[in-house]
């Protein structure tokens, strides 16, 4: 059975017709996972893709859209890779995602995985430092807040899996900027694209992407901003159309 | 007399009726000190303001325009020092703005510049270690590339002039935002309001505002993007508007 108990439901995937297993009480792709399938740079017929907390499978289904390229999700939440397995099939995309349950600071011993042209990772965004009030839900604690993988622990893991030269690209909050762009240079990825997203005209960003390689060169860009909604309350032409370059 | 040799001319600064000295030989303000003096969160008529490279003097006689705090420009080049002391008198602003010719990184002899509540700095831009021609005059060179100051030098004085929680902004280029910020976490500059400039609409940022809090607690806001031209090529109302809110 696709559809299994506790709330689950099926919603179309942002603006496409693939689908996805959703659970209120566990987890609900949000527009930051959307941001970030449609934001990273990705190899078209060539390479491998690793989608670090893949979460329900949002991210990793949605690149799935846009390239013929093997893509892995990994997601420590054994419910939630459950969930993503099942959207996988529910796609028919058995032979193009793969959805691994594990650890993401313990994948040494896949080597499969190393070695990969691209890494995505939309992380817990709550620093365990911040005096944030953690959800009394236990699955979307882990998923919004850093008590299993902290933002460090998430970019050396990227490090480690890319490839010289490869990409790495993080969602995360504007909040954070000076400590995603310090912790990359760290681990020797080079920030080389950056996205500031608002939710309309007129207020500050509340999302950002970052696209980094893997001992690149110095040299960011910060492109044009990027608007959610329209003076209307609708999408923007700009969310809608946004994909970006490929290599 | 107000005019000296050398192409001298008197323009209007920015949207104000001010008048600032300018020449061609030397030095010409630019859009980025007239978004740095609008920028910068400012006390209205207690406490005290430095100016770091101040150049010709634009930044520091254009806040004059919003602050009746006296203000003090630093300039290393004792010809745009000259140029700069003769707009203060140009515009009657003896009294309120004045004007040092010395090199920023020996300061620490001039105690009333300590303690400051803000300090402001356009720096040179173009890293030394940049493979980027430099400009064949000598003027021009060293306000443009970091022959006698680098990045991390501006910064460091920076951070020793102002007092605990008084404010430093910064205008940059984007493409050096991951240096300034570490630079700025590394001498207890905390980054608390980051301003993206953006020619047109559709058009990476190709200037950048920052300021920061001594010893201020974390948590940056990314501002709503500016942009210098609208479709028409006109100004737009947002640049002609802009100013910080105050303290």
């Amino acid at each position: 059975m696709i559809i299994g108990e506790n709330n689950e439901r099926i919603d179309y995937l942002f603006d496409s017709n693939y689908k996805i297993i959703q659970s209120k009480d566990v987890f609900s792709f949000s527009i930051d996972a959307v941001l970030l399938a449609k934001f990273v740079s990705l190899p078209f017929t060539k390479g491998s893709i690793v989608d670090l907390c893949t979460g329900n499978g949002a991210v990793a289904l949605m690149m799935a859209l846009r390239t013929q390229v093997q893509i892995v999700g990994v997601e420590l939440q054994e419910r939630l890779a459950d969930m993503a397995r099942r959207s996988v099939m529910l796609n028919k995309l058995e032979g193009r995602v793969n959805i691994i349950c594990h650890d993401i600071k313990e994948l040494s011993s896949f080597h499969d995985l190393h070695q990969c042209d691209v890494v995505t990772c939309n992380p817990p965004y709550f620093s365990n430092k911040q005096t944030i009030r953690y959800n009394l839900n236990p699955s979307l604690t882990i998923a919004r807040h850093e008590v299993h993988l902290t933002l460090e622990e998430a970019i050396e893991t990227s490090s480690q899996l890319v490839k010289q030269k490869g990409k790495v690209a993080f969602v995360h909050r504007p909040e954070r900027l000076e400590e995603i762009l310090s912790l990359m240079l760290q681990y020797r990825l080079s920030p080389k694209r950056l996205l500031f997203v608002y939710p309309k005209k007129g207020k500050n960003a509340n999302i950002m992407l970052v696209e980094a390689v893997k001992d690149g060169n110095p040299g960011l860009q910060v492109l044009p901003p990027l608007y959610i909604y329209d003076e209307d309350g609708n999408y923007t032409k700009e969310l809608l159309t946004l994909a970006s370059h490929r290599d």
